[in-house]
């Protein structure tokens, strides 16, 4: 009987307009990314299990795909052992290895691994699926591209600034109008220390994230009800007023916080914010909610948001020891990482994707049968070394289902070399847009084509 | 403690020239493949398990990676099957997915799974990864990179012919010297029907596939022992002498067999190799021997190989039934795959990568400070949109360190712009390979690096 066909949930097929198009994405970031010397790296979907687990926290976890051990896995497990076990127990005694949960991890562990045959500073981009167990829903997928561009062993702040030129300059080419908001984790230490409420950090981040969502009230309430008074969360909640510019955000910071971490992280903002305006980058915009996945960035925060979407389509910042879990001290890295998927989807909704995007067939050529084939295949290979694809109809049947082949793959030429044609050595070109046509001699194809592109 | 970094065994990482010479080879393949209207598809990386089961046979089965069911996995197993369960029957019931293991099933079930979004004839080309639980030894990996190109749903030979056109188009494009060898199913089958030995077929076929290795007299050894006389042996064994050339064997197998089948493959051939000669492409040599994937192809079998490697490079065939195992009869198709690991191994010992696939950077700014940075900055954005790779050094360090830096990358020009030089508008470019300066006005700067190109 037929399996019946279908794919694991959260997973997708591209059909060629969708795949040419993520293609299109791919391709644009790739020429930015090595136009700065990013160079590309790959590593493998699978990783051992090991190098996965306990880098995610303990949500993430849960979200690994674990890939079975081939063979015969039981053998060395007891059958008493066997019938007590749990699932999650069971599964690390069965399974070594996992598909990746996301590109930062297999980064770190590459580094290290790799440290003799790189050399510092290293700036490397990747582009490939990573896979998360995730619950699918709309807009979040089991399999999805990760496309991340980081540049490791240089504390240099010009980093960061490169980041914004890169991230500016991908955004204009794709059309796409963003903000870049940035921020720094010194700084959000600092209004906590300032405030003397640092052991109160985490939670207060976590609150202040929220504030979009649920507004600056219930954030005053949710900070209060961690024990802390109103005046220090005054003073806290003052760092947030939405409309404040960048100039008066940098002045209140300097005018109000104390201590080293927030000097250094004020220091390092305004560096950051005088190369943005003296190259004029003028859609970086400083936002103190900023707080994405703090556990994990030491110093810049980017988000990168456009009024086409309402969550972010790239996002990254500085990290102080990417590789230490891998053995290896000390090492700063700076990243971003671009949402595929969404610029997908902003793209598509807003009719972004230039028309070459798709790639179509430009001419196809009519086939009347294995003679008239054999005569304009090397023409149409001609054509085809110009850059314009060109196909030729692989059956000679009825002209209606050659043309309705042209319509459905909206070819916008059809070229016709019949026996009659072949004698007086032409060819009739016909466009099926305008339905206009023309008969030019068949030595001239490839300069008429070229002269209508 | 810090995890030692590792990957699993028969899985890779790419450094960055690793890395780019692969894509330059995936960037070949697409261009080609495209010129002639194939398009793009893509499938996830795991299918659902009962897609991929049964269809590689039982050795194959063997080597479809599983992956975990997520969450409490075992909770609709009771304890007492635990106990008695085999690995291979357990893993069916704690696995629903699987990674792909080649991409010819998985295009099978996109194309019945999206009929009504697909037109016939439907062309498409496919890069992606496949997994097999295969012995890890030299050359053999357990992720690797497939390159598929196929034609579906249309009958013609005009598909085989241009597969032939694009095989040698690659090739010839990646400087690989190249025999494209042909055969047809029909040919072999109409030898075993003439000599009236039909029912031994497939020892037969496996016997003369070793004709290579082993020698025709083993070979008639072989075919003896399957209890086939003398008569019929000599009769089989005469259509596999090397040293006929094409016209010789077309003639021979012309002569000497007899019935429908035998008929028809050879017209197909003759067809085939005539287009081949009016095309005047004269790399493709008959090979009777030729048996790949015989429970598979119908029509036309291809394999590529060069006088620099020890195994094929490419290789496919006509099938006629893709889709039926999904419910969809009688769609014919014919298709080549294109070994990406082969094809980077011969490319590599053979010094074939052109010097530009690199994608190394030209130009290194020197770091002098942040002022001199900015002053820079746009000149070497300038650089960049002019599709010449160039960093800015992000540190500002002891010349000699970013000179070293620009040395390791094999960077080729360094451009050096202090206060001096910012003062007189001037900037120094020096080439590392060759020790020459020169000064230019830091306006010119870009149309000096291109006149050096």
């Amino acid at each position: 009987m037929a399996v019946k066909p279908a794919i694991p949930k959260g997973t997708r097929d591209f059909l060629p307009a969708q795949a040419a198009k993520r293609q299109y994405i791919f391709d644009t970031l790739k020429k930015h990314f090595e136009s700065y010397g990013y160079k590309p790296i790959e590593t493998p979907a699978m990783e051992l299990l090991q190098t996965l687990t306990g880098k995610y926290g303990e949500e993430g976890d849960k979200l690994i795909f674990k890939i079975l051990n081939s063979g015969d896995f039981l053998s060395k497990i007891p059958p008493e052992t066997l019938s007590t076990i749990s699932s999650n127990e069971l599964s690390f005694r069965i399974c070594e290895k996992a598909l990746r949960y996301d590109l930062t991890v297999p980064f770190a562990r590459f580094v290290v691994q790799h440290r003799n045959e790189i050399t510092l500073p290293f700036k490397r981009y990747q582009i490939q699926p990573v896979w998360r167990a995730d619950r699918p829903q709309k807009g979040r997928y089991r399999e999805f591209y990760q496309c991340d561009i980081d540049s490791i062993g240089s504390n240099s702040l010009l980093n960061e600034a490169e980041l914004i030129a890169i991230m500016n300059n991908v955004f204009q080419d794709l059309q796409i109008p963003v903000t870049i908001r940035i921020n720094n984790r010194k700084i959000l230490s600092g209004i906590c220390e300032t405030a003397g409420v640092s052991k109160h950090f985490k939670s207060i981040t976590i609150a202040i994230d929220k504030l979009d969502k649920i507004g600056i009230e219930k954030v005053k309430e949710e900070i209060i009800s961690l024990g802390i008074d109103t005046h220090a969360t005054d003073f806290i909640l003052q760092f947030f007023e939405e409309n404040a510019d960048n100039k008066a955000k940098i002045q209140l910071v300097k005018e109000k916080l104390k201590g080293e971490t927030a000097e250094k992280g004020i220091a390092e903002l305004t560096e950051i914010m005088e190369f943005c305006e003296t190259q004029q980058i003028d859609n970086v915009k400083i936002d103190f909610t900023l707080a994405r996945g703090l556990d994990y960035y030491t110093g810049a925060i980017f988000e990168v948001t456009t009024p086409l979407f309402n969550s972010s389509i790239c996002g990254g910042g500085r990290y102080d020891d990417l590789t230490g879990i891998f053995g290896w001290e000390g090492i700063s890295g700076v990243g971003v990482s671009f949402g595929a998927d969404r610029i997908y989807d902003v793209m598509e909704e807003n009719n972004l994707f230039p028309e070459n995007a798709e790639k179509n067939t430009l001419v196809l050529w009519i086939n009347f049968g294995k003679e008239e084939v054999s005569y304009i295949f090397p023409i149409a290979q001609k054509l085809r070394n110009e850059g314009i694809i060109t196909e030729v109809y692989p059956d000679n049947v009825k002209l209606k289902k050659q043309l309705k082949y042209a319509d459905t793959n909206r070819i916008q030429w059809v070229a016709m070399c019949g026996s009659e044609e072949m004698k007086n050595e032409t060819v009739t070109f016909k466009n099926l847009k305008t339905g206009t046509q023309h008969t030019v001699k068949i030595s001239e194809s490839v300069e008429f084509i070229k002269s209508q592109k």
